[in-house]
């Protein structure tokens, strides 16, 4: 599946944090352009400065934003020092680059048409597969960025491995959508939970749901290895909120999401196409085999109504109940107060969501 | 243009020291198939096995194997222990990762066909644009590679900002050449020495020939900081390979080089067409106006006329005597004995090549 289009931990971020954020995105953005490991033309000058702003720019930057916010709630402030807001801001910047980068890439390997509104930039005139080598740049950056104002801190290299293996998860999940649900071998057996569960745990959690926490404990000063359940409790909420995001996509309202599902026509490898399969007779087997991942209306309706013949809102609704009680249960157990209000601050931003 | 086809430094490696390589090859690739950081299922185990024989492997593994030639002559002995021997070799491996990782997005963003006598792995049946996410893996696994045997080395950070800082500038490189000679806006007016020159620098002599030799030397305990002027003795040298290479192209022996050169053809910014702007006369640049970048044999003739007629051929010859003399007047003023043995083996590999 595409990864998430619709919010992540959504309301992130006052209109302070919001402005000094954007504030932070212009001077990266100049120091980028003004690296001296590379000399610029003034051709290429122009093609980086549009490169970023284009992809860069334009989403909710909600990974980014709860940086700030997760860091706030660990230091226990409600305002950081000019230096810290900078960090912190910078580090948002660099997952929302890291996001920037698998979009371009993603969205030329789905051969999508449109991203935030606007046609995928390997589809803009004069980039076509350009944008390979930008996805390139764009990861980069993030070395660049982070070597430059973070060399020399005592945390530098957790960083550094930090996005390292995150990215390497990602791509990892990435492979496993791409050899499972892609097209020329359509063969429905090899979608199942498991397999569900770790497209989604590896392809969005990681980097969606735990690097941004990762980072603001980074720069709290804290040790990452004393921090393996918050990273399961994220990647837990991470996968819970694509499961949302494959049920709205059948049953929201796309007034309201502001986008037109069709993962069904897209054969995707959906949370509900793969309950469907767990809780199907034989009969309901063969409408599924023979209707999923055409773009017909004809087939989509009766995948559709099968969706509902086997209840499966309710299933989502009874899944979304349970999750919920287990994600409180284990915040619950951690020992510090304050990781358990970042980490119920994100859930309470994706819980119940309807968009 | 498309990164050099012919042998770097060709002639490395002892039939032991190639045997000890290959040997690290297989070690490597088992631990990347167990890495602990992805829950790999039995298709994607297979997947990234025949991708990573695919691609990394059946190159000449001049690159890799001049690190473990670098670090002898550095530290003086014939013979490493066996940890060095390893530690070196994966330095190596590396390095031939980091290409293969160049050459895959390379081949899709350039639409090639064959690469080191079989089809570019994008052409690859059930392979197509999964290779780009295979080529962000390859690049993961140079990090994951570096974390597993080299995290705790006082160097690691070191050695992480030098992979680092040389993939942005490949990059940086690669993205100087696409925009310049990127087809749709055919226009010889761009191309001048100055651009030759950066892409040459920038794409190839960073990674080829610079980044074997800092390997080395950080294997070695020595900070780069100090080697400024090697590193620019070795981007003089991998400019001037680039330069052979663009001559062979059009002036070698195809039987002997193994290929045939397309370059007119394909429209490159060539060392040659560079040079022949810069001396023709108006009538002469209209020829070249009129006939660069077609595949019409009759307008290719007609540039290889106009080449005999400037007497590229001496200009080149002219060239390579100039370039040698300056670096070998650079090399001798090194300090070190032994990074003057490292940097002559370099240069005598290269220097008067036909093939």
């Amino acid at each position: 599946m595409a990864p998430a289009g619709v919010a992540v931990a959504s309301g992130s971020g006052s209109a302070d944090t919001t402005a000094a954020f954007k504030d932070v995105y212009s001077k990266l953005k100049e120091e980028m352009l003004e690296d001296p490991a590379f000399e610029f033309t003034d051709e290429s000058l122009q093609w980086i400065d549009r490169m970023l702003d284009y992809n860069v720019l334009g989403g909710k930057c909600n990974r980014g934003l709860s940086v700030i916010d997760s860091y706030k709630i660990l230091k226990g402030v409600d305002v950081l020092s000019k230096e810290e807001t900078f960090l912190a801001c910078t580090l948002g910047w660099c997952i929302e680059w890291l996001q920037a980068y698998f979009l371009v890439l993603d969205d030329i390997m789905d051969n999508s048409q449109t991203r935030r509104g606007q046609p995928c930039w390997f589809r803009v005139p004069q980039v076509g597969l350009i944008a390979v080598n930008d996805g390139i740049i764009l990861r980069n950056h993030i070395s660049r960025i982070l070597q430059r104002h973070f060399k020399g801190k005592p945390y530098y290299v957790d960083l550094i491995d930090l996005f390292n293996e995150v990215e390497f998860k990602t791509a990892s999940g990435q492979m496993l959508d791409l050899i499972t649900t892609h097209e020329g071998e359509k063969d429905l057996t090899k979608y199942n939970l498991t397999v569900h569960r770790r497209i989604v745990q590896y392809k969005t959690a990681y980097y969606s749901f735990y690097l941004p926490v990762a980072c603001a404990l980074l720069l709290a000063g804290e040790n990452l290895d004393n921090f393996g359940d918050v990273k399961n409790i994220l990647v837990e909420m991470g996968t819970y909120f694509q499961v949302q995001d494959d049920y709205l996509d059948c049953f929201g309202d796309p007034e309201f999401i502001g986008k037109i599902g069709t993962d069904i026509e897209d054969y995707k490898c959906s949370w509900l196409v793969v309950q469907a399969l767990e809780r199907a007779d034989e009969d309901q087997k063969r409408i599924l085999f023979e209707n999923y991942g055409k773009s017909d209306p004809a087939c989509v309706a009766k995948v559709k109504d099968l969706y509902k013949e086997l209840k499966l809102e309710e299933v989502f609704h009874q899944y979304e109940k349970e999750s919920y009680n287990k994600l409180i249960v284990d915040i619950e157990a951690q020992p510090s107060k304050a990781v358990q209000t970042v980490l119920k601050s994100f859930l309470h931003k994706i819980y119940k969501r309807d968009k």
